[in-house]
């Protein structure tokens, strides 16, 4: 996966993360769902998952100023079983859900090898991946999904029913930073289709459809994206989708994606109720924690030591990613300039002081 | 996902199951294996997952004649914790110790609300579909991963790391079959790269790599398969190959894929020392089964009756396979004649008597 250049500014995490739950603060938000949701977007943002960064700052904000996210919520968690919990998250935003929802399961797995955190009457909660990975800093292995409004077509289908619904899986790695895998089911997102409408540029083959369902490679044709495998393995892409689909909704109570509003608007008051799906594993429980980082260890180096293709290198899930976060621990986060803009407007609408930031990034 | 034909004949599946049971009991092997096996093989058959099914049982009778799949094991079930038991194989037949997982899962998800099974030193299991339908049979819904020896590129090389790595997924449906999806993470399996090089017909796009890893559709320039996404999305089957040989290998004390000796010999002696892992989820521990079952009704009305481009229609995971399996019911199920030879050659050998069958099948 090819990281996207940035045209913006650089600002230090450390530094950012504080603005970010200053200016939620400021808005309405009370202090632990405004921290929680900074944490999870800088996070993103200094591991290069750049779509689900600080760009989503103006999208809460919208959802907040809509009364779509509730901006006082009252978590409710409830022990179902002894490795089942539920977490309502009354409307809130998803992430300080989220990370309670892989407390609550780490807690529950680590007596029982494994637990699920479902959590209902959620809202968006940025990447998927963020919350794997925190359960992964602390010794578990997880596994993370969510469901989304409809932007995918169903395998042979004209008309969207799925959401991107991503799909994400972290495990602990001995000395270094954890492997997170973090994949929408759909081949590309649809912001991807934005993009190539504003710089002209055709699509790649079989990654959207036209309003007849027809694959086109025509930006300005393209209504839905398209399940991962294409026209010949979509069923595939079209079949996780399905599944994540479903433990996002009958475990939680939720409807289906297709059921939600859509995440961008034009009705930005009522809530979207979504569903996440947390699975987590406590390797101690499963096998000596030594023999079980050996394992790990030995896959990550033979898989990064396999013969690559003429001018390509193999990588395991996330270490491109690593790479670019290193960088980016020095140099700080890149923030586009249309966020940029936007953050320094509502800096200044709420009296908050914006971070110190460099021109140039990319 | 289209069903090939097969020419050859066709058996009721209620007389081929005892068939290959006394056959594998004559070779010597005890009789829960034995009819862990011919269960295993004839439900894929029956269900039209004919790349898993009894096409599979010379395969299988080379494995016990060779040494590598113990033909006398015995289970061992270690519970590790409330939701987490492990099962050794002792080298035998993985279809015994995959349904004995799923027992012994779905008896701690009763009450814990999810508990994972990991099988290890086991051999090939067939379908892994076969185990999670089987807990949907029960009520339960199930996530079911198998990992297997290398033939499929990582994402970007050159050379086989990954097996063909399935991921299952099964949820039950009310006044319907259980709704399964079962998924190689290559797009295509090693066989039909043969299939392809006995016809002369060219490989799809993306999905067979050179002996440089360059992408080919020459069938016989063809050495190893990629993961499902090709050339620009490979990342993510890639991705999930590494999450299933991980669970597969990490949590059951398993070395990774690329670490077993080769499925198709020639060394038939030793153990292949395979793991599998599963889910088991227990919905009633997570919301009133009456509402869980109408969420999944309606997902599965919804998807079903969503707009198809033109000449198509939208299928959920395993529709297609539901409605040959209705009429293999009627019909019996299809024996290619190589398969059929070779059954015929081992009940001669055995003293077994054939089922009947009838010439004709597709």
């Amino acid at each position: 996966m090819a990281l996207e250049k940035i045209a913006g500014v650089r600002a230090a995490a450390r530094d950012v993360e504080p603005f970010v739950a200053e200016l939620f603060t400021a808005a309405g938000v009370n202090r632990e769902s405004a921290e929680a949701c900074a944490r999870a977007v800088v996070d993103a943002s200094a591991r290069a998952y750049d779509t689900h960064g600080v760009r989503l700052i103006p999208f809460y904000m919208q959802g907040l100023a809509g009364g779509r996210i509730n901006k006082t919520p009252s978590l409710t968690v409830t022990e179902k079983a002894a490795s089942a919990v539920h977490v309502d998250a009354d409307d809130g935003l998803g992430h300080y859900a989220s990370y309670r929802a892989i407390d609550e399961a780490a807690k529950l797995a680590e007596k029982t090898g494994v637990a699920v955190a479902t959590v209902g009457r959620s809202t968006h909660h940025g990447a998927t991946g963020v919350y794997t990975r925190y359960a992964a800093t602390k010794g578990f292995v997880a596994i993370g999904m969510t469901h989304a409004d409809a932007m995918v077509i169903p395998h042979g289908g004209a008309s969207a029913f799925f959401g991107t619904n991503p799909l994400s899986f972290a495990v602990p790695v001995e000395g270094e930073d954890p492997m997170v895998l973090d994949m929408a089911t759909s081949s590309i997102p649809f912001n991807r289709v934005g993009l190539r409408r504003a710089t002209g540029q055709p699509l790649p083959e079989e990654v959207a459809v036209d309003d007849k369902g027809e694959f086109t490679t025509d930006a300005n044709a393209a209504v839905w994206v398209a399940p991962v495998g294409g026209a010949d393995y979509g069923y595939k892409g079209s079949g996780l989708a399905g599944m994540v689909d479903l433990l996002c909704s009958a475990f939680t109570g939720m409807g289906h994606g297709k059921t939600m509003a859509s995440f961008n608007g034009p009705d930005f008051s009522k809530p979207i109720q979504i569903g996440h799906f947390f699975i987590v594993l406590s390797p101690a429980v499963f096998q000596a924690l030594s023999a079980f980082d050996a394992r790990i260890s030995d896959f990550l180096a033979d898989l990064r030591a396999q013969p690559a293709k003429p001018g390509q290198k193999v990588y395991a899930p996330s270490d491109i990613e690593k790479g670019e976060a290193k960088k980016r621990a020095v140099e700080g986060i890149p923030v586009d300039n249309v966020t940029w803009g936007a953050l320094e407007g509502f800096a200044a609408q709420y009296g908050v002081k914006v971070p110190a930031a460099t021109a140039d990034a990319g």
